[in-house]
């Protein structure tokens, strides 16, 4: 069964917004067994959403649609699809219930564009809107489903979960999608691919493997269909033990997590805790923990000591070694590292401090230049990058950087 | 002139990989005159990206492909433009090059698949890539022009900025196209819309309003093209001023930035400074400030108060405060955001604390539970709010919150 997603809004095509609710879809299709075949991104132009929609018609058994769906005068998506089915329109009394609860709720006048959201075409069924006012629409024509969604992510989140998923999975019989990711650190792609190139030859034409690069990471992505419960798991984990046998040193898990997220799984594990002292990646590391569930049980926090008051003050960095050697030096990061250790009272720490740039570069210290400190009762590892000339970039290398020293550290003093 | 952006890879059809790349491009090439007709992304499929291909011929004058040029196996990017193209391969010497730098400067040995990255189809012209192995390619066919890229991130910008986007404007005579931006938070997009219908309905064709609502916040967009230079930034900027002039009270800026740069640049103009105490968002907004130029000059830093422990360590968050309360609530967020004037010494201060989910919700305080203050010079503001379940958007919608509040009393404070 075959899927495709057509996002649509101007905002996506002049970059004012980066698209997150096709890669959640996909992801969440995914595990209940839909293949996504294409994804497309069209504008609020009813020639180019007609046109998007015959062509899906084509390839996919299902069409999700997400966006245009607002109270405002550039949102066409509804009109647009009444006339792409030819029908007219009815207002719905349950979307109307909905809309004239959430204006009671805030309190706000109901107003005319308000009701006329819950005017919906004639030939589809209404699906509810628990967060907000426009109703989610799912149409059946000529043996093809459609979807009409609202592009608010969690909006459209919920419908998903909630309605959408559920429907589908109840309509059709679906494949079994088995993948099984193995997330490396600190090797690049071709020497991975060299290292398993016989596993990969020897691979049944049933299963792919795919390799991820990002930022200092390979993830190994093994990938199998099939159309009736059969052996396919027990083929992937065959395959995903012969890769983990050959690579061992470079694999920080076999799940599919991040990187931080696998490190708090080991360090949960273990009964350890952690927290931070971050210069140049100014909270973006707690972050990267902080957002997954259940963190708290291992990060205690720490400090963002964009100052140079604040290194001293909450990390117990000494005036004359900021003053000497600058703060972003060996020096520092070490009295960083040692300073969270002692004064956050966590088993391990994790210190950075770097020039993120654009600006702030020295002659001996160019943009890009990192310090990153990793320590645990009485080990201090420290390494310096030189890092390029891009902000987030930097922002984001020295963080995976740091998680892969922490990884390392992890391991040895296991 | 007309784009289309082709993403090639399995991993954003399965949802592993966000599409950030063409949300990158189709900023960069907007603010060059170029307008982006469609977005597709498609998966590692020879038949699938042969018809892609012949579809974007159909609609656009440059099609912009990234992805599947990597070493491995899986990558047949190259290999399919070849067939597309009905060309064979040559060895490009100026690739084989970079490549054997890249290789000496990380003292790995040279693989054949690496010598293959220079191998290229016979029609192309290379676009050097200084910051890994895989060439770009730059195609002309029956009066297209194709060009294909890397789907690392950096490799892709460096490529565009460098050479791809200055060779299309040399080549083109494009229009001039004109954005502005009026960011709002606080009031819903149907009340603003009603509030300026009769300046929308009076615009002139040539000019197209936008609302981009995202959690708490509208941003209405004004766009127009002109293909020579005329008066359209006069109209442009007329029309902006009604729409402020309307709804000044809920305007944050008439910049395209987001709403921590916006807040970032306006204490920059006065000289503030701020701080942070965060608990739920757990470094979330300090990476918000922390992620533009400049921002040290305003942001000092914070704490990241996990624990109870750092609560009172680093806050002076009081022991009875937090048993008798719980860190949840009023009393707590009113001691860390005058804990954190008073230990971070900037002139504004924020703090959260909440219940970020999924787990840890009590029967009173319920997952989604936030109280957030921020404060300067004997005035706070404190505010409860009681978000939904999801961890992330609990998150985002409290960093959101908590900035608009900030805003709000640097407005009042004004």
């Amino acid at each position: 069964m075959l899927a495709e997603i057509i996002t649509i809004g101007d905002e996506i095509l002049i970059g004012q917004i980066v698209d997150t609710n096709s890669a959640w879809m996909a992801t969440h299709l995914n595990e209940a067994g839909i293949r996504v075949k294409q994804i497309s991104s069209i504008s609020d132009d009813k020639q180019h959403i007609l046109t998007a929609l015959a062509e899906a018609h084509q390839r996919a058994d299902v069409i999700l649609i997400t966006g245009g769906l607002g109270p405002t005068k550039d949102d066409i998506t509804k009109k647009t699809l009444a006339e792409y089915f030819g029908v007219g329109f009815r207002m719905d009394e349950s979307a109307l219930e909905n809309v004239k609860k959430i204006f009671a709720k805030y309190n706000r006048p109901l107003l005319d564009v308000n009701v006329k959201q819950a005017e919906v075409p004639e030939n589809c069924e209404v699906i509810p809107n628990n967060n907000g006012t426009a109703p989610g629409m799912w149409f059946e024509h000529e043996g093809k489903i459609y979807v009409s969604m609202p592009g608010v992510p969690f909006e459209m989140q919920y419908m998903m979960e909630e309605t959408v998923t559920p429907k589908l999975m109840h309509r059709f019989q679906l494949p079994r999608v088995i993948h099984k990711t193995i997330l490396t650190v600190g090797e690049g792609e071709s020497f991975l691919a060299e290292r398993i190139a016989d596993i990969e030859n020897s691979l049944p034409p049933t299963i792919k493997l795919a390799y991820l690069p990002k930022l200092g990471q390979v993830r190994l992505r093994l990938s199998g269909y099939e159309d009736k419960a059969g052996d396919l798991q027990k083929q992937i984990n065959h395959y995903a033990q012969l890769l983990i046998e050959r690579i061992g040193k470079v694999v920080v898990t076999d799940q599919d997590v991040p990187l931080e997220k696998a490190i708090l799984n080991k360090m949960a594990v273990k009964g350890l805790t952690l927290s931070v002292a971050e210069s140049c990646t100014g909270g973006y590391i707690s972050h990267l923990f902080t957002q997954h569930a259940g963190s708290s049980e291992v990060f205690f926090g720490g400090a963002v000591s964009y100052s140079y008051e604040l290194k001293e003050s909450l990390l117990g960095v000494k005036n004359e070694t900021l003053w000497q050697h600058g703060a972003v030096s060996e020096p520092t990061v070490i009295e960083m590292v040692e300073g969270a250790l002692a004064n956050f009272k966590s088993d391990y720490a994790i210190a950075v401090t770097g020039i993120a740039g654009p600006g702030g570069g020295l002659p001996d210290k160019p943009v890009g230049t990192v310090w990153i400190g990793v320590a645990s009762g009485g080990k201090t590892m420290v390494k310096k990058h030189t890092f390029g000339s891009k902000r987030l970039q930097n922002i984001e290398r020295t963080a995976i950087a740091a998680l892969g020293m922490l990884n390392t550290l992890l391991t040895e003093l296991d």
